[in-house]
């Protein structure tokens, strides 16, 4: 890391652990998202998604049926997996985030808020412990009374290595991103510069991939390749309509998987608010409206506003689509999706490199030109600029 | 028209008609779709989506509230008027289609098919009448038995000016464009030369969208800026993982607006193929694995051999992501998806130049560069090509 200065730095804002107290709580649940150990299987499995439940009903039935899930590895809770894992990969800096679904299951009591301070000093200390390699988004118990929920922001802040926060698309209590009861923390977000790292993790329903999904024909490649980028979209479309952008002007947002979809359909989202007879008129869609006299804000400039994504695409085609809806290559950052996508099939090593993780290192350079300066910004100098990830930057 | 060579002709392949045998259905039922007349209103209302019913509701119980669904103009059922519409916008050749939801919602007899027969000579009347200027995707009766399907195809095939057939995603019964009972349509198709116009209608459940979407604030912006585009791409995700496209090799696809999500997705979808353990190993995904030995075909060699795209994306970083996807700007093909997205607000004027067209010409011309033969081909030319729209061409 000695020879890289800050600028060409190789950064990861997209890269995803379960500390053992997060385990833990997992273990002990009896609904998903949930952790089960079979005998058929060394590592214990890990169940989140809603598309899971059949095949893990099938497990508890039946000891020969295929194992659920995925299988809980150390690349999941070990931080010196995630160390060796970015020395393979050549990645000088990690910024770690909680993977789905975060707290968003915890009752609502005031225990959450101390739930997640105990799992956020967790992450503060792995980062205080390897200077200059890890930092972290901060996890917030959204289920918490909204006191508390501000409470957990100041405690984030007031952390030397904390960036920002993961969120899922939730919201409080399921009223998702565009509920104005959200306002107050998106706004102490705002004020204490912690941007939102936007994630998915509900999808969409099961329903909508038909019956060979639901039935495990073709694994999980549909919730997880579509359903979540769309969930992604549909969240900060809900955002934009309902002017939470004007609302706080000063929240960045940081959209998983290179903003879901948001790129490609900006103009279609756009043309529909401009040919919505409900809508035109108004100079601002939705909540804004009230503010009066500004005209409204497209799509477009919002992107390049407030929005950066990250570079989790898999294709040039992508990438490129990405860089130019947020208005150049300066708002993408670099990220992996670390422990998720490993290496399968015959021979597969997980100790190896990536194949996962080399896919978007190659969009990022075919994209934008092998060692070009644009290439290296996304690789690590625009998450080193934005997320003030060390003093010299 | 005649200064137009057959490569520079103006040709829309997206482009609606509901002829007055399909409103008189529209108009008897009691259930979405329907037509229904308001007195405060003087065009009949179009209501399509599930998520216009809450409004359908509350104008049924109160004259005073807001109008749901659509005004069914001329636009949508008048040949004059389509006319016009072409010769405003200088589009020589127009390639006619039902508009969603086609005859999906017909109870399952051979009335349907009789129906289809209705519908399917009248488009053909009509294109006759304007020899070189208008050509149609036919419709398929899906809920009738499956040999009427059957002689449908051939009927279609017989009429001199059908080039394809435009169908929703729902497949026969609900089963969706992976359902194995399909397959002996889609070959039917491919034997006759009739490429298939994939075009969304049922979107994503209201759920997704969130109660300030279902309460009418956003208008109805989400189901179709964002709900319509994953519709399309989900089902073609399907046909790709039940091996259809290997199972019907010369099947042609065009989907609607740009692929819905699928240039930007398939880095993604084809990297979760390559990392879910449940596909890895089989030679194909799904139901073309049994044919043993090729390699599995990548969704993008899919996207180049047998998927063509519509070029209504609304915007250059859209137009740009749908021909790399596509492998060049010979698979896309121009198109206005009128009479949707009519001019609307103070001024509005239904007769003028429709914005929904300029922002797609400009798109194309931006993309690919003002003037240059790709655009042209864009443009029209592609369309004369694939759909073998003249002699001369």
């Amino acid at each position: 890391m000695d020879d890289h200065s800050s600028k060409h730095r190789l950064v990861d804002i997209h890269t995803h652990m379960y500390p053992p107290e997060y385990v833990d709580i997992l273990s002990s649940r009896t609904t998903i998202p949930l952790v089960r150990t079979f005998p058929s299987s060394p590592d214990p499995r890990l169940i989140l998604l809603e598309s899971e439940i059949p095949s893990l009903e099938r497990a508890l039935a039946d000891p020969d049926a295929p194992l659920p899930g995925r299988p809980l590895t150390k690349h999941f809770t070990s931080l010196p997996a995630k160390l060796a894992f970015m020395a393979r990969h050549g990645i000088d800096t990690s910024v770690l985030s909680l993977a789905n679904p975060w707290l968003d299951f915890l009752p609502a009591t005031e225990e959450a808020a101390r739930t997640a301070r105990r799992i956020n000093d967790s992450f503060e200390a792995m980062c205080a412990a390897h200077p200059g390699r890890l930092f972290f988004f901060g996890t917030l118990p959204l289920t918490a009374p909204p006191p508390a929920i501000l409470e957990s922001v100041a405690h984030l802040a007031a952390l030397p290595h904390c960036r920002g926060v993961v969120l899922g698309t939730g919201g409080l209590a399921g009223g998702g991103m565009d509920d104005p009861a959200l306002l107050p923390v998106l706004r102490a977000l705002a004020d204490a510069g912690l941007p939102v790292f936007l994630h998915p993790h509900y999808g969409l329903p099961n329903a909508v991939f038909g019956p060979r999904s639901a039935s495990g024909e073709y694994g999980h490649v549909l919730p997880l390749a579509l359903g979540f980028p769309m969930e992604t979209t549909v969240a900060v479309a809900r955002m934009f309509l309902a002017g939470v952008f004007d609302a706080v002007p000063r929240l960045e947002m940081i959209l998983a998987h290179s903003g879901g979809t948001l790129p490609f359909l900006a103009g279609r989202l756009e043309s529909c608010v401009a040919h919505d007879a409900a809508l035109v008129g108004k100079n601002h869609a939705g909540a804004g409206a009230e503010k009066g006299r500004r005209r409204r804000r497209t799509v477009w400039e919002v992107l390049r506003e407030q929005i950066y994504l990250d570079a989790v695409i898999y294709s040039e085609v992508g990438l490129k689509a990405a860089a130019e809806a947020s208005g150049g290559a300066e708002r993408l950052m670099f990220g992996t999706d670390h422990p998720f996508f490993p290496p399968v099939g015959e021979g597969a090593d997980a100790e190896g490199e990536w194949e996962s993780v080399r896919l978007n290192a190659e969009a990022v350079n075919k994209a934008l030109g092998d060692g070009s300066e644009q290439a290296a910004m996304v690789m690590g100098g625009n998450a080193v600029r934005v997320l003030r990830l060390y003093d010299d930057a």
